[in-house]
């Protein structure tokens, strides 16, 4: 790869409104990233207690120059605290400060704080333009396309929520430098997910390149960062509200929710879970014909590779099934999974419980 | 006017969706009102502790033919629980009984359910469907159309919410019976506004019909309602998200905010103090020249038969003022006004402070 790296763009069209996902090296320092981005007096930087050390002064620096004001509310970290009394403290600041329909929001941190920042600009004096400034490799993937912003609500995850968009995406190469080697991790369990359901050439891609990614070589970062980004893009343009072919992005998250539930959320990080999920997806689409056994050890030995556990948590076969009627995607009590159907081709289907055991036990869940 | 009524039907197109309102004397006891509506499994009537008693059980079983369990939250009734909190009690009942993103909402009640139970629609699961069945004449004309939905947060109201359409509204005239006389009257005020901003043939309409409507005459109700949201669709077709024409719906509503600020929000009703503001803003709309002194007055005149105070409380000329710069038009403290340009034409526009004071002071504000 070039040393010289390029900004790579992916243009989103969701039909209504149109954005661009910037990808780079240093993008946030290119003066040309924020170019054209909504003009308003004030503009309200959403973070949290591990970011704002880290990026909030450089990021209100920079905003400095497109906005007279601006001003910053700091989050508690952490998935415990994306709730609607933390989204309140948003509300608060925004009306606190006197901010109008104009206020630009700009997301400043990883999955949550997008997803609540998001759900603020939703919301606030019903709508605002927002900006989102991932910081980690899950959320540059994961919540740059797609739309989706939410609060957990004590009886369930994303509950309350919103499909909103971006006004832009900048994906920052630089500050996945930063970022704990298990959440770097959690996130190649996102990007190695789009291989197999979409593009088996792009796995083969992964394979290669995945100790450049480990080292965090921006090159292959950013390519990472953007074919997921192209793909997540091309499914959730052809199913924008998520009644069909948008569920195949769920490849692993079936086996994956239920070993979150049972181990207690926050236990296994998202991205680790779906991470053993997708072993055992796979090794089920294989039983079930559609996915090679070999080419099944190949995806499960990718994952080992990538930092990420293969070995489900012993919850007991029946307690792991019960959770896994719980999915939102199951209907009337029928668990569905998201199965290969042939390298690079996924669809959803129901399987026999007793095809699911058997992979429940082989992969230590039993 | 005819003894039997046929149903009037306004057609609403905001380019993304489209729904129809249905208006006539018993179009909830019509079976063809309700079909083609969203089918699911579910339903929740979502109303309040003075409708539920009226109408809950009629709804509850004309719902029960079209879905399998139909539910209630019964929420206390007022603009003071129009909060967070009481928004929280229909997640916790959504989340409680398992709804999933097929159930159909029903907001039965005037505009606060209506805002609160859109709310809830627009944001449980990112969007379910709602149906609109407005108990009161305020929110059959105002809240049928337009897409605003939302809840107060302590520093500001109708701060948080979104833009979410309704898949059908149903605006049964004979239940507008029970509608208290003072509330009844506050409706009409949005009912006589809609002739001065768009249509100066309706006002005189109005005037030649208000003691049929005072009578609560269906066929009457019926035209007047169909009028007013024929109105406010094409309005707000022309401008959806409130940016420029729109405004002109707000004819009354600067001085009224104030009214209603300015005695503590509850002590009039919202359009009462709207009624008594039309008074006013007819007024400067005289003295900038837009409207003849004589129509002004007979403006002020249909106002007081229709049981709308006419005569400003007297909140003090500076403090009248002052609560009208915090009005959400308000730009960089300048206040802007929605003033007759002609019979049945308005626009927006600020307006001299020393005219404004005229007016405060010739209506018994100072």
């Amino acid at each position: 790869m070039s040393p010289v790296q390029p900004v790579e763009t992916v243009t989103v069209d969701t039909g209504d409104t149109r954005y661009d996902i910037l990808i780079g090296a240093d993008v946030w320092a290119d003066d040309a990233s924020w170019a054209g981005l909504p003009k308003a007096a004030h503009a309200v930087i959403v973070t949290n207690t591990t970011v704002d050390p880290l990026y909030g002064d450089a990021v209100a620096a920079r905003l400095a120059r497109l906005h007279s004001r601006v001003t910053r509310v700091v989050l508690p970290d952490g998935e415990a605290y994306k709730d609607w009394a933390t989204l309140n403290r948003v509300f608060d600041h925004l009306l606190g400060e006197g901010c109008d329909r104009r206020t630009v929001l700009y997301a400043l941190g990883g999955g949550v704080v997008g997803d609540m920042a998001g759900f603020a600009a939703a919301t606030y004096m019903r709508g605002v333009p927002f900006v989102q400034l991932p910081t980690t490799l899950l959320a540059q993937v994961d919540s740059s396309v797609g739309g989706k912003t939410a609060v957990n609500h004590p009886l369930g995850k994303n509950m309350i929520g919103a499909f909103y968009q971006p006004r832009r995406v900048l994906c920052d190469m630089s500050v996945l430098k930063t970022l704990p080697a298990r959440e770097f991790s959690a996130g190649l369990a996102e990007v190695i997910k789009y291989g197999p359901i979409a593009d088996d050439a792009f796995l083969g891609w992964i394979e290669t390149h995945l100790d450049d990614l480990l080292a965090r070589d921006a090159a292959a970062l950013a390519h990472a960062v953007r074919r997921s980004c192209e793909i997540k893009a091309q499914v959730v343009g052809a199913d924008e509200k998520e009644t069909g072919v948008r569920a195949i992005l769920n490849f692993g998250h079936t086996f994956g929710h239920a070993i979150e539930a049972g181990l207690g959320y926050g236990e296994w990080l998202h991205g680790e879970a779906v991470g053993c999920g997708m072993v055992m997806a796979a090794d089920l689409s294989a039983r079930l014909g559609g996915m090679a056994p070999e080419q099944a050890a190949r995806l499960t030995s990718l994952i080992a590779r990538a930092g990420l556990p293969v070995r489900a948590p012993a919850l007991g076969e029946d307690r792991f099934l019960s959770l896994m009627r719980l999915d939102k995607k199951a209907e009337d009590g029928e668990i569905r999974f998201v199965v290969i159907d042939a390298p690079g081709s996924a669809s959803m289907r129901p399987a026999p419980d007793a095809l699911v055991r058997e992979v429940i036990r082989a992969h230590g869940g039993a």
